[in-house]
């Protein structure tokens, strides 16, 4: 019998993945944790019955979550990221010199584990000695930490899991707090289409737009996720993303990427009417 | 019991939407033709199994197959329109005064009844004086017809069921000799992300270079088709899709769009790296 991965995209709408191994499978001590394997988008990983990472269209996630505040702030050394147990976000981070610590905060040990047991991809970072890695409580560990980062990249899961307190105003107050005065904060924002993820967007948007001076939206497409239509946050101090991006010095770099580029960048911040809309309405 | 219609994005990923209501289900002379509700997305309908609109979304595609081409060309006249029985297509292009004929060539005339009747918003251009209806076969219709166009826009199904005939090599130069001096062709181009879909994207986009000296690609995203990452052809004779746009001239019509604005025109061409590769690599 053919065994199908079926994530709800929305309470009448339902994406399914045919699944040809399942690799492993575990309740952690915070979430239901299963990987996969499917002949389209090979390994993919999934958290209470929502897709995290799949070999196939990772890249396209922590491009976009990554290299737009990189190509922003001129001088990103010491970098915070919650979340992110799969690694991707941290992978892309050390791909660049000039960084030279990155604290990484994940709640749940056993994601880590896990990914670097099945994803050694996009795992890879982890091992570089600029990262530190904590497995505890993201709201606790920045609460603690003042004037310290350059960039903060809040790299959660769904805000109707474990991922929930990230999307709280006293968690981007801490956040404001533990940003140097030009620091930038990067947010996973979730999806504008469906009506469920459309109120969650909305909410973090208002309450990160509360808090900082500077609070833009951009957009990837990521066929994994709800609708395909994904929003990131991008709140700073004193930077614009787009008039501050210095992209002389993205290109000099030399990076290789499968999807982010400087002209990308700018259209990535060109939202639909729509979108714009519900950002205003707010 | 429930009932789910269901789409293939891939042989092993599907998409599921629940059926509140059957509206009409037909195998008409050329294709499978089924009108659904479903509390999110509205009523929605399908060709051999493949969503062709939604109430929900439908404004993206036709924003973006109209909006774009009108924006670049100086002077849209005279327009064909191959497929599009859902009407919106031309609904969109009725609203610009400037417009003085539209050509409407859908081979399935079942699909126009049935549009009228439980899409009266989408088909509400269809009774425009200025629209002339032909049922019959595009690829007939426009090899009889020389440098009489401004524009032709191609809103055809997918390649692998009806339309097939419309990604032909032979059938855009048809095109090309339909158009006037500086015409435009637009082409729904499919999707990049999934392996079946990027194949035919890719055989489409060749065909059409070959046979205009400027053809580029953009892209807007659309959560009820494959990926949610979706393509159209924008090939010309004469016009750069962006240095030619005249937005001073659009926003002068006042037009209100939901998804369409001249930032994302710009944007929507900016392709993510994985989708420059493929295109340059054919």
């Amino acid at each position: 019998m053919e065994k199908w991965f079926t994530e709800k995209h929305s309470d009448t709408i339902n994406f399914s993945i045919l699944v040809t191994k399942t690799l492993y499978s575990s309740q952690t001590k915070f979430q239901k944790l299963e990987v996969f394997e499917n002949p389209e988008l090979g390994k993919f990983f999934t958290l209470d019955d929502y897709v995290m990472i799949t070999e196939k269209d990772e890249f396209i996630y922590h491009d976009m979550i990554v290299h737009v505040p990189m190509a922003v702030h001129p001088k990103a050394e010491n970098i915070l990221v919650i979340g992110a147990g799969d690694g991707g976000t941290v992978r892309e981070l050390c791909r660049y010199q000039g960084v030279k610590h990155i604290d990484m905060v994940e709640i749940d040990e056993e994601v880590v584990t896990v990914c670097k047991q099945y994803f050694p991809n996009s795992t890879s970072g982890l091992y570089d000695p600029r990262v530190s890695l904590f497995f505890m409580d993201g709201l606790a560990f920045v609460r603690e930490r003042k004037n310290t980062y350059d960039l903060i990249i809040v790299d959660s899961t769904d805000p109707f899991s474990v991922g929930e307190g990230l999307f709280t105003r006293s968690f981007y107050k801490d956040c404001f707090e533990a940003l140097k005065e030009d620091g930038i904060l990067v947010n996973q924002h979730e999806s504008p289409f469906y009506a469920h993820y459309q109120k969650n967007m909305l909410r973090a948007h208002q309450r990160i737009k509360e808090t900082f001076p500077i609070a833009e939206v951009y957009q990837a497409f990521i066929p994994t996720y709800a609708s395909g239509h994904w929003l990131f946050g991008f709140a700073s101090k004193k930077y614009d993303p787009i008039k501050d991006a210095d992209f002389k010095r993205w290109n000099a770099l030399g990076l290789k990427t499968k999807y982010y580029n400087p002209q990308l960048h700018v259209g990535s911040f060109a939202l639909p009417n729509y979108v714009k809309t519900l950002l205003n309405k707010e």
